[in-house]
């Protein structure tokens, strides 16, 4: 079994419940990767040095400038604190970028053509990661000697640029490698994965607005049902689709459940 | 054979020299290990953020604030920016922090008392490596599967600190350390390991103001005639002293050459 659990910028920020997380996440039996978002230290750090963010259509453009902010901030500070914290309980971990052994490759996005300004747009060094492009093959040999991969949202094209990338679609990626890697020694053995999405929720919310509403299982019936009763909050529909989407793919479970409870049954798992 | 190789601040700060660097560290053969220092860049983002370097004597303190800088100039940017171009020379490249893979731990520097002031002085999160604190099985580990560590100057103390380290002292711990390492299987084995400083000179100098005074070899009793000669510039004489006494734990040769002369026969080797 392999555990590939994804966080985002809430619990990067806020370092009671990241200490809280690292212990919990430390003390999780089995093989299992970290990955993390990056949280608004970026753009803080951005601001503080008078960097003007440049923004198309709401969305960032990712200049040389802004790449060289976000790997600091993202690989430097945001990762080394996570490794060095789990170091100090007891779990062997390791800061991974996609270029550090090679271990994800992203692909630089091609400029899209932008309606409201009848032009391409260049977003600047921002990837795209795949399933394919994860070096499972060095991961796994990580995991089998207990070491703790912690990746981060920066990854390489393989050709000198690191890429900004999406840490969601990393953990996706990860998990859907890693369950369809097989060891190639004693003998051909797959490892079942699990997915599992920390957020600031105990899970996906029947009533948005209350919190004790976590649906406890989710299949795709139950989705579509869902969707048409217009219960699931907008930001979360895309996240269920890409789950589903990794299920098909081979990971066992996605499960999305609180980051203060990630040892705990309360969640919402989908199948 | 294993090469430890150090660049300095003056390589990573200048991107056309670090590229071709990077070119002739891929090309060389054999398991090596890359150990960069910082540059420039830290200070002038300190600068930039509006922080004021606090000093001592002389010395920095290294505040949280501060820590937070380094580690994301050094950690962040420099060694995700040397791992990215060394992967595509085709060099298969993983940087590391001492926290990573537990490679390098580091203990706290004590306050130091300080006569002009008569006080002790906290210089903050400043620490100390020596060779028994590298984790050599870790490090042969990856050598042996062909990946290449490049450690920056960040360490940690184990208990969820990063600390900062001297970049040099780095790189002798780990030549040491990789020199005293036998391999476990299939029986004892050591690894002859040499120590290279790369820096902005051919080598070391007789004549410090004549680029083209190399002195090929200094041994124990030249060093001492050339120190006695007032020969060697002062900032060399420390480093050569360090060198002299990685050579007697074990290094098989310290190294003194031109970040742009890696591949060549140029520099000053000590024996």
């Amino acid at each position: 079994m392999i555990k590939v659990v994804k966080i985002g910028g809430n619990v990067v920020d806020n370092p009671s419940l990241l200490r809280e997380f690292v212990r919990d996440f430390a003390a999780m039996p089995g093989m299992k990767v970290l990955v993390h978002g990056g949280g608004v230290m970026a753009s803080q750090m951005q601001k503080e040095m008078g960097m003007v963010p440049k923004m198309v259509e709401g969305r960032r453009i990712t200049d040389e400038e802004t790449l060289k902010v976000v790997t600091m901030v993202y690989a430097g500070w945001c990762n080394k604190n996570i490794v060095a914290l789990l170091q100090a309980e007891g779990c062997n971990a390791i800061g991974l970028t996609g270029a550090d052994g090679n271990a994800i490759k992203a692909s630089r996005r091609p400029p899209v053509h932008v309606e409201s300004i009848g032009e391409d747009v260049d977003y600047g060094y921002v990837g795209d990661v795949t399933a394919d492009s994860v070096n499972a093959v060095f991961i796994y040999s990580l995991l089998e000697k207990g070491i703790v991969p912690v990746f981060n949202a920066i990854n390489h094209d393989g050709q000198g640029n690191l890429l900004n990338t999406n840490a969601d679609t990393i953990a996706s990626s990860v998990a859907i490698a890693m369950a369809k890697y097989k060891n190639r020694s004693p003998r051909s053995v797959t490892h079942e994965t699990d997915l599992i999405y920390c957020f600031e929720k105990d899970g996906v919310l029947y009533d948005k607005d209350d919190d004790s509403s976590v649906i406890p299982e989710i299949d795709r019936e139950k989705f579509a049902q869902l969707k048409a009763e217009g219960r699931v909050a907008d930001g979360m529909i895309p996240k269920l689709a890409n789950s589903f989407k990794a299920i098909d793919s081979g990971v066992a479970r996605v499960i999305v459940k609180h980051a203060r409870n990630l040892l705990g049954t309360t969640g919402t798992t989908l199948i």
